[in-house]
């Protein structure tokens, strides 16, 4: 990690739902984050540790988000934890509006991120000491949920399998209704997913019971990491197949049609708009905040 | 969390061959740490993570210290990642005595530190850049090897099954030499110890191999947690056990006798003593350091 400030490089710490990540608040673009610091910064023993890390950039300051500047003051240049690059992530756009607002750079209410998948309309609800609480649920507006129609996917865990609803929302997904969350068993290995045709680039998996009206539970496998704490293009891609199931679509009815969605790491409320967009709704917490050691930095990273 | 302080709360967080803590800093002993305020700091994904909680208060300023205050200025107060109360952590110790050194408390050379298991010595070689250097190691003063004696235990992976030398370091390891740490396969689940009369209280296992002389590397399946990345008392069992194989014993002879150790977080150096005791040294880190958010301990902890 090099940079041309001299002063030392400040971070926090967030999550959404438990979907973590380190912050590093940069608005002049000032700091080179190589995919190497990226990595050791998410380690969760030999660094801070995330699921990811949120490089918070003035728009106007990044070359892939200059051409959004006029839109969106902004630009999440989000990184996985292993240092590559990724387009965008729903939990990740919520802790990164919850840092500008706590930064003094916004305040409740519309905001515009720039992210590699283009501008995400964001929106702040007040919080419970009124319009600069910090508390408050962060919404955003995800991609249109697809349903690819029914191939008859099916998924199995043990010796119970279940019929799936296939949605992609950017990402492919199988959800499967349940009588019992805990029949997903420990889900240390990803459950079986077919036809394996369906889903060329492998498949997130999701088990979801009903808890009340419109109100869900559900546990998730994410393709190459396992079963994980939240999964927000899960929730949504839930959200639309009990939709479905229900005989709701707000695509003929012209009306909105939301769910709860509890997942392991807190409750999402997500709202499938007329036009096949997805709404997704839910807290944005920030644990911490401090400054990376320059000792630290020298030697795990430089 | 409840203070009597209306500052915000101060943290850092630091390894030691990546066996991890938060560090809280409070030499009045201001800070009433539930064990529901430390398991929500040691969360990883909710909090900021960590194997455990180093809580930095005076001895003179905590009742559980203060008949030690004469001897050591400051008291380890050692928690677990669940909150439960610990005695004892070699690299836990090491990292509290790397955080007294950076905050300017205590230069290089000895220092004690008070724990629940009683005094411990500790000793800060000098950095790269000299004594106020950061980066040197940092030495702890482990218990006694207790070697009750070659009773037949045998450890097994799958098809294979070793002999193994019960070394206790005041909690109890099964230690066997193998060819290839690989054998000891994924140790997703603990490795058969027996006979299981041998370890009452279940058992740590230890896989070494030889790298070179005097240096061994090793896994290690701590029980309750699984593999981890390093574990101090399992490095010097592993020591002590190469010596008895390697035909030494500083009880005899009056003279030390010193193992390299790497480890998958990292390297120790492993001394065991003539009066049988063990020091361990290594590398001791502050990754980054700063304040807990105000709204996450009212919502998180309150």
């Amino acid at each position: 990690m090099s940079t041309s400030q001299t002063a030392p490089i400040a971070f926090l710490k967030g999550h959404g739902t438990e979907n973590d990540f380190v912050v590093v608040p940069d608005p002049d673009n000032a700091i080179a984050l190589s995919a190497r610091a990226v990595a050791a910064l998410c380690d969760r023993r030999a660094g801070i540790g995330g699921d990811g890390l949120l490089h918070v950039v003035r728009s106007a300051a990044h070359p892939e988000a200059r051409a959004m500047a006029d839109d969106a003051e902004w630009f999440m240049d989000y990184r996985n934890a292993d240092g590559s690059i990724a387009e965008m992530c729903g939990n990740g756009v919520r802790v990164f509006a919850r840092h500008l607002q706590r930064a003094g750079h916004v305040e409740a209410g519309d905001l515009a991120v720039a992210t590699r998948a283009g501008v995400k309309r964001v929106y702040l609800a007040a919080g419970s000491d009124g319009p600069g609480g910090a508390d408050g649920d962060i919404t955003v507006r995800m991609g249109r949920a697809l349903l690819p129609g029914d191939e008859g996917v099916s998924v199995s865990v043990g010796d119970r399998t279940w019929p799936a609803r296939h949605v992609d929302m950017g990402n492919p997904h199988a959800v499967a209704f349940v009588e019992d969350l805990a029949h997903a068993g420990s889900l240390h290995s990803a459950p079986a997913v077919t036809p394996a045709s369906a889903y060329p680039a492998g498949v997130n998996a999701e088990f979801v019971v009903d808890v009340g009206p419109r109100h869900l539970a559900m546990r998730v496998h994410e393709r190459g990491s396992g079963e994980t704490r939240s999964c927000g293009t899960g929730a949504c891609a839930v959200a639309v197949a009990a939709a479905r199931r229900d005989g709701l679509d707000p695509a003929v009815t012209g009306a909105p049609v939301t769910y709860t969605v509890d997942l392991p790491g807190g409750r999402l409320v997500i709202t499938e708009l007329p036009d096949g967009s997805v709404e997704m709704a839910g807290p944005a917490v920030i644990v911490a905040e401090g400054y990376i050691d320059p000792v630290w930095c020298e030697t795990a990273i430089a």
